[in-house]
């Protein structure tokens, strides 16, 4: 590509995680910095649709920094699932003379502008933003360190009465897809157990066994962490109820992980990733996705990107299987 | 009755609350500097029945001023429902010595001291404690504080993403008979909406109007905050969603609101209330509960502590409704 | 006076206090609610000398109930302490029409009102926020429970390293006048010992002494709490080297107990003053600070609130105590 | 070597760090689950010294992952430093039949564990934990995260109050040697500007200038950060104060951020370091340390590990430069 950018917009897409306005102000700033002008996209890709943008300078972006959310809404757009969507939103793009966007979400937003950029004449970045953290691409997408302290307080919370309790409980995180969120928060809260999505799991051996471990070493009550998408948390419960004899809790996270003032570590890598995104535009690239790979923030081809399988992290499963129920 | 104890008991009993620790903490080392043995009963009345004590002193209490939960457990009873069971209980206090008890609880716990003390010889001294504030008696009941943080904390979070989202929010607190925490959290979180047992309510004009004048007035995110002995948080949804045609989301909070470290006013109401009831005791009463009444602790008669009906704060309603919805 | 105001200005005034954007967005619903405009004053009185105002509506304070300090900004000013300054100020209220006022502040806030309503023909009502809790009138200002637990947070957090190292602690906390905060924030973290400028001290017999009855009793570390008003924590822990042999860590917390989130009660009673405040204007009345008092939200003449002296809660320095050093 | 070791100690060293609980519960854990018996070491070195130690089990270390602090205390010590001392401390090896060691703490931790192993048949690995995370051979030592996130919740606190009163702060926060921590934090919380001991600074191009540039982009309000290594708060303050006529406060966080309960990441990751340190042991390694790099955990030889030079990220660098001050 090579073109100088006078002009890029921001969006941010999907599900929203806590971390995106400190990306918002980042892209904005570098921006500036570089000799750009920052347009805000709002609610997505409907945004670009229907025209509904706002111009963003260093002061538009000055307190967002350390709220949750995104000052620029978001949403879901079947109409730009549409060849006909994406031109309403080229036209967008012509009017105000937007040629690179920055694009904030998962796997579907950067989807989005793959099929954008290949219709039309416009730069596009993606920035890994989702609590479920089930990019392949990336080892860490903005947001997910806040989500699992977010979960983990709860937990901590939950452990404290059901201490008092001598109880049982069952809590479900998100992660539709993906357990890294369910494996990360089980092994911080030391919980009994945790099922995951991306393993098959059997009761017996996975969850009543578990139990029954460390009932023998002494514990008086667990805690069984389970992702949305590997079960439900109502029904593993039944299942303890009727094995077990045990009458357990269920708690149901829920939307609460979403939101919250984003931590150090979200805010620190989307500051970073938000920079490298401008800078990625204003050294003429395009269709690049920003990671965070070995360490390193760096980019990556999003077409590649979005082929890269998510996958669990082992190191993690196999300590938590040695720090409990592995010894009686 | 005017005897001078040398060892009391303590115990929790009932659903734990944040700051039971305290509480035990002021009581163990409230004796203590008043000459007294103090005598850890745990697991509730269950304890006093079987047996399960453990002595106390100032060391065994020396950090748990800042932990939730209980460190005696805490558990319901039926079998001291009964006279055998209270006689099992009557048999350990005379065996230990125990001529003295400090009971932190909520009404149930209270109905049983009386039972026991009108059957045997031993002084009984109640201290409020439960999450939910319903007791008649008292106007603070310990845990109360945290509870209504905690449920906050969610909330203010739920805020962040609802808001992202434009969307709907159902939030379910704790409270089966009681609507104080849903009605404080409510108004603290600025709730476009609040349910609560004590009133009846009409969908179409406590909720679906208030939602309709809080889009007029330009919001684009509506929180609806019910206790779960008004109604479920599903069903509000569920008719949210016909009659509006939005599409809210639904959290329960569950036993979370439970437990968390107890902050600075679980911690010092706590503190003043157990050494409350040892002075009690020290001053030969029995049969009293120890309350937070106009701004003071002090103690009131436990037969009337059980006749005073549970009220809903007036003065908060009133804000409530001015504040939200009241002007389009 | 009886006469129904039009259009009411609301300022804050003084050192900031979580819990005053919470008091403001009552004051500016309320007073919608009842059919009056609402002016906000910024920077305090200078605000009002120099003209500095801004229009407000419901949608101005949309998104304020949780945030720290002041969305209209404050300061103290030395200009209305001078007739020549009032009158600048009052020529603002006559252009604007404003003849109510609502000041949110503390004891200086207040006698600026009274000087203000006293030569001019304007209607004044305090609402009283301060950390420090200090004013007479009130057994409750708002901020104080969100700085006891912002202080409260950072002691438990000193508590564990001084723990793991088994050291000594001295922490300042905020109160130049008032040790209200010292002693409440000292209950709750259990400290070793508290310092207050209401009292006498003598570092042998209540520092000191207390350090070596916790070390007899079998603790290794102490903390002892200072408010800034009684000594300095240097001179205190210098003093500790000297006679104890002991090094402890100083920790001054300052400015950051004045900030942060307000809490559900501080929220709750922003909320309930400011509606009370405004409720004040609508009946006529003037010259009154809305107070809690018994447990209770009412309002009280202000120059009987400036009269009324400042005094350490008896309860807490009691249980103090008897909690900690007590006994061996 | 190739030794099976039968029993291993573990302790602590240096100054504390959040998340050296989950560290030694996962030695421990992970120790049983290996065969291996695990003895705890109490007050770092001296322990194995003098004999302080504690035989740990699965259920001595049962709640204490989410505990700040170090249940083992730790300390320095002068005489682990000498030929003599050494020789002490192997006899209690000798006597308990300790043949393996995990040393958690910093770089004079790791030091001591090479000159013990030099001299003594005994296996060592170390585990690097300090808040300052100034440890050259990994990338995250246990405890930075916590610690970096104590400082952001403090400084988001001081935000809310300088931005009420339209104040200049200088924050210090930890980092003698090292400015990994103020960077990380400066650039979580949008500061104006950051000092760190690595970096020259210039005071008219460094602050002066960066305020000035703020201010020209519609701030009101300045935060500073400084590590206590690359200068003095109050310094900085007072030359704020005499070339830019502002009245800057002054917050040295200090102990504070040593303390409070561990979050997921330093969990999680103390988790995974401590099993790993067991399997070096497990596979016969000595004089190792486990480190992360390039987002794995993995072990380095100790000798190559010292002489590692600590160095300041610089992707963070840059990216704070172009999001403060880089545009007027």
């Amino acid at each position: 590509m090579g073109t100088v950018h006078h002009r890029i917009g921001v969006l941010t897409s999907g599900g929203d995680a806590p971390g995106m306005n400190a990306a918002i102000r980042a892209v904005v700033r570098s921006a500036e910095s570089m000799g750009m002008e920052c347009i805000g996209i709002r609610r997505g890709w409907n945004g670009l649709i229907n025209g509904d943008i706002v111009r963003m300078d260093e002061d538009s972006v000055a307190h967002i920094i350390n709220r949750g959310g995104t000052c620029l809404f978001t949403a879901r757009s079947d109409e730009f699932r549409t060849k006909e969507g994406r031109e309403k939103a080229y036209l967008t793009c012509k009017l105000l003379g937007i040629d690179g966007l920055v694009a904030i979400g998962g796997d579907g937003t950067f989807a989005g502008c793959l099929a954008f950029a290949n219709e039309h004449d416009i730069s596009v970045i993606g920035i890994p933003a989702t609590i479920d953290n089930d990019i392949g691409c990336t080892h860490y997408s903005i947001g997910y360190d806040t989500a699992a302290n977010t979960a983990l307080d709860s937990i901590d919370k939950l452990r404290d009465t059901m201490q008092s309790h001598e109880r049982c409980s069952v809590v479900e995180v998100m992660g539709h897809r993906a357990g890294n969120l369910a494996l990360y928060v089980g092994l911080a809260a030391g919980a009994t157990a945790v099922l995951v999505p991306e393993e098959k799991w059997d009761f017996e051996k996975d969850v009543a066994e578990k139990i029954r471990r460390a009932r023998l070493a002494g514990r008086t009550h667990y805690m069984i962490v389970v992702a949305e998408g590997a079960t439900s948390a109502c029904q593993v419960a039944e299942k303890i109820k009727k094995s077990l004899g045990l009458d357990p809790r269920v708690t149901i996270l829920g939307h609460v992980q979403r939101g919250g003032n984003p931590n150090a570590r979200d805010r620190v890598t989307a500051s970073r990733m938000g920079y490298w995104a401008v800078k990625c535009l204003a050294d003429g690239k395009t269709n690049r996705v920003v990671v965070h790979q070995n360490g390193e923030i760096t980019d990556v081809d999003m077409v590649e990107a979005l082929k890269t399988p998510h996958q669990l992290p082992i190191g993690e499963q196999e300590v938590l299987s040695a720090l409990t129920g592995a010894k009686i």
